[in-house]
């Protein structure tokens, strides 16, 4: 059982029973008919009253490059699967029409992320890989948010690599990253690829190499003018500090002596009384860097306390989402062709009123009051509806319905667009550095109290009476069949 | 900022001071220099009593590719690297040595899973991969491990990567979780791959497909004679249950019925009612295969609660170790040649005494008595010192000193094992089913005390005489020139 195949492909990185299940839609000639998929979650990630989309580049490559490889066939030829099935899969390419939220925009539990409406087979077969990427990118960049809500101004820095789950995490959790606030990465790749800012200065063993903190700093300040210096090696009050306040005095103008890194102890004291050693010698400018398995509760404490950092560097607990590390996104069927080429709405039911689906065609405007440009919350229409802005629009919880309020007055922003139609990508993705300040000013939108981020408000998802009407019938006949079984 | 150079190449995959140290270090014409680095982790994962080593194939993989391609010298350009420096790291492959344990090993907190004997400025570059590939690889083949535990005989089956945390992770954790002691995945690119067995059946989405569990389980067998039908749909007891087995009685011989799948409720009363349910009609060989955020403790609370579950499908939990989603290996340098070509072992010191970091070139020995063939600890040694057999062997913790045991008659197995030299790879990976083997062997030799899930006892790790005194002596000469600043 050696690896005897290539990867030259990311067509097989789905489930095996998406290809079971395919081959008897294939088997039975159903699996040209129409399947209509929702893509979200139902539970905040953090308990943050926002989520940040981010995932969607990663998707579009994946399905422009929606091919099985010959490799890919031969392996499922080994698997038992009959040629005619496989002679289908050869030739399969993503032919549907995928619409999704934009890459930055706020995400709210229970509303479709975005919907994919294809052939059943290839709405099935790609479903894996792409929870896969929007779940871990998602995270990320929701995590990266709520450190930016605790840090304002302050530089961050993403350092997570070498903890990262493995190399993609690395990667497009840098990304990710820089989507929801970051200003910079350690990943050189991810520079490279994303075109991010990186960032680094030193490691300890650059001056144990040296034997000697006085040596390594002359010598990194000759080759990197503009220098930040690692203090923490030995002692950082005793030797770290006071020798680079000696070398960039020594070099004087020839340097831009930028900061001081400090990685270690405690990180409150010791900033304190560094930016005190710092002032006295004249560098007000030099910058304090912490870093050491922060995050955003960490962060808020040493601020809080009063400590003196103008940067923070994060690894671990950002790149692996450390409290929770896995968004529960799901992607369930609600709607398929019936045997009369008509789409039905379908549902999934469940003893948890949270977990049953909400059938049919739908989709999502921001509902934001054009006299103080908030938004009021999210509401889920059936496709062919449009919340009319020159009447008032009622919206209600859709589990506690009594939960309700009027709006007048309002713009329904449409949050969903068209990525691909049958099959051909139709959308632009914007650079990064948009999809950043496309973040910062959804953030200007929300309230608030759904911006902090220990319990904040739950922000409203409702569904529009039709969307709901449809809901309920679609419960009532489920019921009403399993009943009579 | 847009991306603007293409993924070929994973040799920028290593943070940005690795490279800012690479560019002074060859300015400074000490990067040739020989340097030795020790990677290992501190602190047990899960609280485990053993950690099984994983990730090596990917390191070699990674080592074997490593080199500068165009497009990452002009990034490197971009950002403002010496032209002197790009056409030394142009020419750059890895020359070094690489002594490793085996994948499947057993690993223990303070010892050197693998050290590298190379440049200096190669070593440096190469540990950011090396650690984010090892870190997680390591984690999961650990967890999958803590799982087999509490499992024995049972089937384990890995569900998870539409959570985890990106493509790589998916695959490489698949891969892992084989290590560990699963029997299956369900990615089917990791199949591919790895040779791994792969496992499914099909989703809710199916039977929602047929708007009927009975139509769904008949189209199913008729392609999958080998089946396991999902009976969550709708009610698992009322509808579930009583379709697949009426389904299985129509079809008799003509399918082999080998399970159903419970995937929500009450796993313990659903398995113990639906296996009733199956004995019954005859279906006594036919296996209840359970999933649903399983994890170590929930498995062996079912189990204990008498569940009737032959087949565990585990998914988020184990893919992204969400009880501990990060370890914390580190890559320390332990020596480096001076200036008059000799080779000085280096210490990085720490207010945290677990911390300090054992100098020099080092070998890992297993000590196993001979009488019962059980191990009583490893043993760690400076270069050229070999536990004398013919001895006895005094074992004493290296901090807690007063801790301590005598050992005859015992065999002192070296775990490392040569994998590159020279730059030259000298190893054959061993086929994945043998790494799986080799872990199970691995676990004889390990008294239960250490196996144990919930607080295990701690296994020893200690250091011979020599080894303790060299890291007394390095200790005392950092502290008296730390004190004489």
């Amino acid at each position: 059982m050696k690896a005897n195949h290539i990867d030259d492909s990311l067509t097989l990185h789905t489930d095996l029973y998406q290809i079971n299940m395919a081959e008897t839609y294939w088997e039975d000639q159903i699996h040209n008919r129409k399947a209509v998929f929702d893509l979200y979650f139902r539970k905040m990630p953090f308990g943050n009253g926002f989520a940040v989309f981010a995932g969607l580049e990663k998707v579009i490559e994946y399905l422009n490059g929606f091919r099985f490889s010959k490799t890919d066939i031969d392996y499922l030829r080994e698997q038992g699967y009959q040629e005619g099935f496989l002679d289908y899969l050869k030739e399969l390419r993503f032919t549907g029409n995928l619409r999704s939220m934009q890459e930055g925009e706020l995400v709210f539990g229970n509303e479709p992320i975005l919907r994919v409406e294809s052939t059943l087979a290839e709405a099935q077969l790609i479903e894996t890989a792409i929870l896969n990427i929007i779940n871990y990118q998602t995270l990320i960049a929701t995590k990266a948010a709520r450190m930016k809500q605790v840090t304002g101004n302050d530089i961050l820095m993403e350092f997570g690599s070498r903890r990262a789950q493995e190399m993609d995490a690395a990667i497009w959790g840098a990304r990710a990253s820089y989507i929801g606030g970051f200003d910079a990465t350690s990943n050189v790749r991810a520079g490279k690829l994303f075109g991010i800012p990186v960032a680094g200065t030193h490691a300890h063993s650059f001056v144990q190499a040296y034997q000697d903190e006085y040596t390594a700093f002359h010598k990194y300040a000759k080759t990197h003018k503009n220098c930040t210096f690692l203090v923490d090696t030995y002692d950082t009050l005793k030797s770290g500090v006071p020798t680079a306040i000696k070398v960039a005095q020594e070099l004087g103008d020839t340097i831009e002596f930028n900061g001081i890194r400090i990685d270690s102890g405690d990180l409150a004291y010791l900033s304190k009384e560094a930016r005190k050693m710092l002032d006295d010698a004249g560098f007000t400018k030099t910058r304090i860097v912490a870093s050491n398995d922060l995050d955003e509760q960490t962060i808020l404490n040493l601020k809080q306390e009063g400590a003196k950092i103008d940067s923070w560097g994060v690894g671990t607990k950002l790149i692996t989402a450390f409290d929770q590390p896995a968004l529960g996104a799901v992607y369930k069927l609600v709607a398929i062709e019936n045997e009369n080429g008509e789409l039905e709405d379908t549902i999934k039911i469940s003893s948890s009123p949270e977990k049953v689906s909400t059938p049919g065609k739908k989709r999502v405007y921001r509902i934001i009051d054009k006299k103080d440009q908030k938004s009021e919350g999210d509401y889920i229409t059936l496709e062919h509806e449009k919340p009319n802005e020159e009447e008032s629009l009622h919206m209600f919880h859709p589990v506690h319905t009594y939960i309700s309020k009027m709006v007048t007055q309002f713009e329904a922003r449409e949050l969903h667009k068209d990525i691909y139609q049958n099959g051909n990508l139709v959308y632009e993705l914007p650079p990064l550095k948009d999809i950043q300040q496309f973040v910062k000013e959804n953030l200007i939108l929300l309230w608030d109290e759904y911006k902090r981020p220990l319990n904040p408000e739950e922000y409203p998802v409702d569904l529009s009476p039709k969307c709901w009407e449809n809901k309920m019938e679609k419960i009532k006949q489920v019921r009403k069949k399993v009943e009579s079984l």
